[in-house]
C-alpha cells in the first residue's frame, strides 16, 4: 500500500509512513515554499510588516461545498478564494495560510491531487504562501469526501479603516458583479431536480476588486457575500449600524441562467451565494469613483451601484421593484441549498 | 426553531438567523475576548511583539478524536492544548488562535455548548484568545458528530533555537511522564473489545513543561508524541538526521492500565498517541537539568530520562529491552486506534 493506491485509506491518517508519503507526495510536493516545513510543529512567519503602519489581520473559514469540483472552480480554490478574499474585503494584502484538510476513507487520490494543485495555483496567482498545515482521515461514511479549513495571516496599512460602524445614512451600495452565480453554478453541477446547465461559478480573489477600491476616500466597508448572499450582507448593516438599507431591483446584476433557475425552483437570487464579488458601501459623492475603478477591471465589468443606506431602520431590507413597489428581504431562515461553499 | 432546539439543524449553517444565533449564544457567548468580532471578516492581532526579537509562529491541527467527550479531556480542550502544544515545543508563547467547527445535523446543542465551554476554560487557561472562527453544518452522516480545527499564532525569542538540526550524537533523549495515557483513555471510553477502565487521559497544556524546558541551554528538540507516540518522534529524528535512536525500553514510564490494555489486544504503548507530554533532546551534560526542572513540576513529576542519540543510523529506532535485547521499531503502518485525536 502506497499512494501507488487509487484511494484513500485510515493508514493514510495515522502517524506513520503512509500519512508522511500523502503528506509528502501530494500536498507538500504542491504547495512547496521556503516557510512551509511538513517536519515542523511550527514554522516561522517572516512578515516583515511595519509595525507602526501596518496591522496584521487574521481569519479562517471552512469549506464542505459538494460536489468537490464545479464549473469555474472546486473545493481547492475555493478555500484559497474564501479566506484571502475575508483578508481582502478587510483592506487587507494576504500573505499566509494554513490548511486544514479532513479526508474520507475511500476518496480518489487523483481527485485529491487535483484539488491540491488546484488550491496551490490559486495561492501561487495571489502572491499568498500555505506555510502550516494538517490532514486528518475520517472513516468512510463520516466525510462527506473531503472538508477543508483555512486561517489567513495579512497585513493591512493602519489608514485603511472601514467597517460597518463607517456606514452613514445616505451612503450608496455596491455590488462588482452578478450575483448568485457560485450558488447556481453548484447546485447545476449537481444534476438535483432534473436541471443543469454551463453556469461558471463565479469563484475568484476580490483582491483587484479590494485593492482598487481602498485607494477611495470615502470608501466605509466592504463585504463578500458568500452564505445567505446579498440579503445576508444587508441584513448585518442593518442590525450592525440601527440604519435601513434600500436595494433597487432593476439595478441588481443577475445573469439569465440564475434567474432562469430561480424562477423555475422558487429560489431568491438575493439570498444565493457569490464567491468571486463584493458588495460595497460608500459616500455617495464618492460612490462614482470606486464604479469607474472596478469597471476598469475584468473582474468589476459589471459592477453597479444597487442600493442606498437610509436613516429609518426597517426590521428588513427594502427591495423596490422594477415597477415601483416594495418587497421586504426577510432574513434568511430555511436553506435553499446547503453545502455550497 | 431557535437555540431552544436540543440538537443542530441544517438551518444553523446557512447564512441566516438561526447560525447567527448559534454563533452567538454558544460561541461568541462563550469565546468572548477584546479581539472576537464575529460580524467581521478579519479581525485585527494586537501582538505588540518585538519584531527585533521575536519571531511569528504559526501551526495548525485538526481533531477528530470519538467520543467527543472522553476521561480527562473532551474535542474542545483537546483542540486547544493540541495547537497550542505545536507551538510550546517550537518554544514558543502560544498567543492567538482561529477555531473552524463542522458540526453534524443531529448533534445534542447541550454537547456541543459543554465543548465549546471546556475549550473556552482550556484557551483562558493558557492565556490565549480565539480570535476568529467560523462554522458549517454537515449533513447527517457526513460528518460524525463534530470535527475542529484551530490554527494557532504564536511569539518565540529568536534567541532560543530548536529543532532537528540542532540534534547531536550523545544527545539525550528525555520524556516528561507516561505514554500512551490519550490513547488508551480514548479506546477505553469507546468500550470496544469489551474493555473499560477510568483512565485518564493526560491531555493538556505542555506550556509549562516547555517553558522551564527552554531556560537550559543545550536544549535541541521538542515535541509532542501525538499520532504515531513515541515511535513516530523516534522515527522522524532519525530519518531527519541520519543518526540513529536507542530507547531503554526498563526506563520508559508506562502506567499499569496501559501496559495491561496493551497486553490483552497486543498493542505496542511506543505507538501510542500521548496529547499532554514532551519528548525533548538535550546534550548529554545538560539533560540532568531538564530533568530536574520538569520534575519540579507536577505535569513533569514521572519525567524520565528514556534514552539516547547514537552516531549509527538503523532503518528503525532501536529498543533496548530490560534483559538486555534489542528490538527494532518499525515506522507504524497499520493503524490501531483511528480518530485519536
Amino acid at each position: 500500500m502506497s499512494l501507488s493506491d487509487t484511494h484513500i485509506t485510515l493508514a493514510h491518517g495515522n502517524g506513520g509512513r503512509f500519512m508522511r508519503e500523502l503528506i509528502d507526495e501530494i500536498f507538500a510536493r504542491h504547495l512547496a515554499n521556503p516557510e512551509l516545513d511538513v517536519r515542523a510543529d511550527a514554522v516561522t512567519l517572516p512578515l516583515n510588516y511595519d509595525t507602526e503602519r501596518e496591522d496584521l489581520l487574521f481569519t479562517t473559514d471552512g469549506f464542505t461545498v459538494q460536489p468537490l469540483e464545479f464549473p469555474g472552480g472546486d473545493i481547492g480554490s475555493l478555500a484559497v478564494h474564501g479566506t484571502c478574499n475575508d483578508l481582502a474585503v478587510a483592506g487587507a494584502m494576504p500573505r499566509y495560510l494554513s490548511l486544514n484538510a479532513f479526508i474520507e476513507e475511500g476518496l480518489e487520490v487523483a481527485v485529491l491531487e487535483r484539488i491540491v494543485q488546484s488550491l496551490a495555483q490559486a495561492a501561487r496567482d495571489l502572491g499568498v504562501r500555505v506555510a502550516a498545515g494538517d490532514t486528518k482521515v475520517l472513516r468512510r461514511g463520516e466525510g462527506g469526501g473531503l472538508y477543508l479549513a483555512t486561517t489567513g495571516v495579512g497585513t493591512k496599512p493602519k489608514s485603511v479603516q472601514l467597517g460597518m460602524h463607517c456606514i452613514q445614512a445616505g451612503d450608496t451600495v455596491l455590488v462588482s458583479g452578478s450575483i448568485g452565480d457560485h450558488g447556481i453554478a453548484v447546485m447545476l453541477a449537481r444534476e438535483q431536480f432534473g436541471l443543469s446547465g454551463d453556469l461558471q461559478s463565479d469563484a475568484a480573489s476580490v483582491l483587484p476588486l479590494t485593492q482598487a477600491a481602498v485607494q477611495v476616500d470615502g470608501l466605509r466597508f466592504m463585504r463578500d457575500p458568500t452564505r445567505g448572499g446579498l440579503a445576508a450582507v444587508t441584513h448585518e448593516i442593518i442590525q450592525a449600524t440601527g440604519l435601513g438599507v434600500r436595494l433597487m431591483q432593476g439595478s441588481i446584476p443577475v445573469r439569465d441562467p440564475v434567474t432562469s433557475v430561480c424562477e423555475q425552483l422558487g429560489y431568491d437570487p438575493y439570498y444565493l451565494a457569490s464567491e468571486g464579488r463584493v458588495v460595497a458601501v460608500v459616500a455617495p459623492e464618492r460612490a462614482a469613483d470606486v464604479l469607474a475603478a472596478w469597471r476598469s477591471l475584468a473582474e468589476g465589468e459589471d459592477a453597479a451601484e444597487v442600493g442606498t443606506i437610509e436613516a429609518t431602520a426597517s426590521h428588513g431590507v427594502v427591495l423596490e421593484t422594477e415597477l415601483g413597489g416594495e418587497r421586504i428581504l426577510e432574513e434568511l431562515e430555511d436553506d435553499p441549498l446547503p453545502r455550497i461553499c
